[in-house]
């Protein structure tokens, strides 16, 4: 399989091209991005020496020096909508880390986001958490790939959902992310002396994955989904610990929600339920496809799941690569072990 | 005023130790510790070279060289209460930095700790939070210390509370911490290995951090409190930022809820109140015995409180010195700016 | 005494501003630094919230509301050489962060910097390391204070070059900073991603503050000192460790070297004498005034000395605030304990 | 190809599990390991689960389920010249990560470390840095795989001893390594709040990988190798950088230095030449068995190198993996990109 990376000096992209490198079915034949002199990919990210060896090329489907079989986009939120259309009309299977086709509703989007100059494409569009909706990727020709946050919350309350245990509503999702959720563009808040030894709650009056958290839940089966969701900043370069809390409709045990989850997750490799006293750690799933989840009740009718994710990978690169695998009917976990 | 401080080898007596060194009303007089040949204290804490040149003595009220006027404890829970009573006895006041003498209610504490063995005294105990119980503080002569999640938390909702904006009820904590409140017995949950780079729920099935929450509440005049408590690790030397979440008893606005912070804390000087925007971080408290608080309103009938302390200093010893301060009618800032 | 900070947003000014809010002779009549609209100076560092409420002004003398007695300047190198003739000129004595008044030579400036537009005013300027040069630094209007790595390397060596046991010829100092010694204008060097769990040599061909060491170990005594100097970007916020490797003219005992040190630094308060087991830590001179050194013979004929200090206190502003105490004759240790 | 790991509770084992279990040649066949009631690895490691589901069983060649072609030893030293001989009987071929088999002399040996009870199969030993002694490497029954610190520094100098640029002489390293270094046995030393933040030397008067560092130039053809090594510990997980300093026999231009490098280390896949102004960094190899070097000359004769590892994978495991791809005739490279 033929790949091209559309805005390849992402930090997204240095995880994806790790990924890709050793994946056994892929081959990277494009990176696109927009450097002064198409530099070689490893004056922007010098790990990669010995790992990539290709020059940045142009964005669009004719810069591929090569035709692609699939592409991945990592370009900001309203750019992916310019440049998917192109691939798609190349005929190119499309996985796209923006927002811009997350959401099935327009209208969602826009007031969240921007206005979209590609609606026509987001009916097509098949929001992209394998663990939930394989049955719909493996058709799809244009994958929306979720958001870190949305991820580690969606599979923390899913089965909950599916068993009737809770009707999405009244959700808080007090969520604690590692500093590369940032990005890579230099900025005041990301600079190590501002967030070494701290740790502070952002974007308390309302986050845009709160919007996309719903709307996941509510693919999910929750129709009446509504999230209070509350982001943290935390010393650390890389994972999401997403702690939450929901009314159970009625009273559980802590062995029922565990044989919840490991009924769920049954034969889903990348989801492993973890005992209460086993915490998810982020930790244990950095650098890894992996989510670790685990599930208490308190006073009686309150659902706790922690639910940890590495945000670079199942929160980006790695789930993109296995929608990739999804869509092309490989093993799920090839090139994720 | 002179000072013995008991139990002088935990992590929270070095900080202690350096306030008090440049305290204008206080001196410290007595060393209680047990090692091996009554070593000086630099020997364990080498970063007090030129603070406290003082070598260690023996636990009891006779091995002080001086009488002290105050002792600080920094006791294990249930080691305190063997040695309160016999400096109570020997007309030192006391501040005890464990539960021992947190709770009014001697079958609240047994639940969570174990058998008390100093019921006498609990009945004069007061709970030291001087924002809130100043009066009362003035005139102890013992006062219990509060727990540092219990003290970012309280402050945080104590407005409200009084406000009538909440019943206590229904009260949400999610808490952050750094590594310094497992104290400095090594062990694996405490090695820079386990710790960095991670983040982790702990405890999630109960703490005993939750009824002392309860308890404070009800003292700030909610008498129905009701907290579900999920305390976290997180990879920083220092501080606790607690984000807090309510239902509101009736609809209030943004500007509601900072006029109720800042009324309430107006003239103290501690409790420093942020925008919402300008969140609380851990780091701004570093090394002070600031609380940070802000709150908005969410779904309309949510309430979200963020407080940061740093949990060695307001969540321990500068709280504890700032008690004493109260007690012996000082000002309260004195040693502590 | 009333002092100004001109470069008032500037990291060493903040650190700068909360030593002198709490020194007892002195008081901050004048903070300068170009912001739109004069804003508070909170604005800029949240954390001086209660510390110091006052705003902007601008950089000129005229500027103050009061004339101060006494200056800081933390501006850029070239920036400092525009607005400290004006200062002296005003009647203003002036502590400056800059390179700009450290070398006695223009040409040796020159070499390494830039062009010099007010050399009249370097033959003034003593070079500000009060534990060797505290008589010219006595009667100076004029003091460059020390580089960082300097300071924490030329107190390391004068011992010995003072007792005749090295030459200044053929030392290595390889050095180790944290993150904050790159200030604080955002940079991809200076992200947290870029920086956590990294260590890494820079400026390996050649550092500005090499011949900034070679000067003070001359003016220390060794007419021929010759310093290669490699400077390491650490994984943490603050603190400098220079380990500094130097020939012996003679063979010498660990004992004589720690006696060296001792005798040297005896009724200096602010250098601490470490034994070679317990060596110095950039965590144990945090926020500190102390320079914390200790030695050792290795080879038969090979000196170790090593070194720590807080690059941002003894590196910069609080060793500025021990040249101002002894400038104006007061206890060296004012407002620094 | 069949493989037994002797010592499978160590932080080293960790890593050395995952590389194996996606090896493409290799199957994991023993964990050996004392533990009570041997347990599963993943109640020691939590985040194997998924990659290693084996329980622990004991030390000996008869507690492997299968009889292993290979056995790795990540036992302390002086334990594994007990069991590797055992396993040299059993037709085993061994790879011992401790120092029981680095040294050709048992003098050497002895004067650093303990009595040597293993004699006899210390002259079949070989010590295993590929990039140098893969002819030898290719014919043995054992290897002893070098330390992390030594690694670092010989691939760095041999170039330059090879070369005749380098007598060896008057070498000095300062080497910064990451925490995990101490292991995983919880100490004062290894706790987060001691680490972090902290930067200092150790063992400063003499470190038992300085006569390895010796005795591996000298292998690599440095007759008088004589090398003054001074450790630190760095606030990181992983990662050591260490910095060489050494005179040169002749003056040499920083590009002659580039060239001895690039030509030296062609067809080495895992050792990567880096320019002078994009130095190795620890990050750049971390989770990788790559080696960064750079060099450049200062003063005219002394040459700096520097040299970036991660100290558990290029430093222990992944090392020992490429040992073993060696000493079976498979690609260097097998199961380490």
């Amino acid at each position: 399989m033929k790949v091209s990376i559309v805005g390849a000096t992402a930090y997204t992209s240095r995880d994806l091209i790790k990924i890709l490198a050793r994946h056994p079915e892929a081959r990277i034949v494009h990176l696109g991005g927009r450097r002064e002199g198409n530099p070689p990919i490893v004056d922007i990210f010098p790990e990669l020496k010995g790992v990539c060896d290709m020059r940045l090329a142009g964005l669009e489907p004719a810069d591929a020096p090569e035709k692609p079989d699939v592409a991945f986009f990592t370009l900001p939120h309203g750019v992916s909508m310019e440049y998917v259309p192109r691939y798609l009309e190349a005929g190119v299977r499309c996985v796209d880390f923006s927002a811009d086709y997350r959401f099935d509703e327009v209208a969602l989007y826009e007031r969240w986001y921007r206005r979209h100059d590609d609606a026509a494409n987001v009916a097509r569009a098949v929001y992209g958490i394998p663990e939930l909706f394989a049955d719909r990727i493996a058709g799809a020709d244009l994958v929306g790939n979720p958001g870190c946050y949305p991820t580690s919350v969606i599979l923390g309350l899913a089965p909950f959902v599916r068993a009737g245990l809770i009707s999405g509503a009244d959700v808080t999702v007090d969520a604690k992310s590692g500093v590369s959720g940032r990005g890579n563009k230099p900025s005041l808040g990301s600079m190590y002396c501002e967030c070494n030894e701290d740790l502070r709650a952002y974007k308390v009056t309302g986050h845009r994955h709160e919007p996309e958290m719903e709307h996941g839940l509510r693919l999910a089966g929750a129709a009446g989904a509504e999230v209070t969701f509350i982001p943290h900043l935390a010393p650390m370069d890389r994972g999401i610990l997403a702690t939450i809390v929901a009314p159970l409709e009625r009273e559980a045990t802590d062995e029922e929600l565990q044989s919840v989850l490991e009924d769920f997750y049954a034969g889903r490799p990348f989801v492993r339920v973890r005992a209460a006293e086993d915490q998810p750690r982020t930790k244990a799933v950095s650098f890894t496809n992996c989510c670790d989840v685990a599930a208490v009740v308190r006073k009686r009718r309150r659902l706790i799941v922690t639910s940890a994710i590495d945000n670079m990978m199942k929160g980006a690169s790695s789930q993109a690569v296995q929608n990739m695998n999804v869509m092309f009917g490989l093993d799920q976990t090839a090139g994720l072990l």
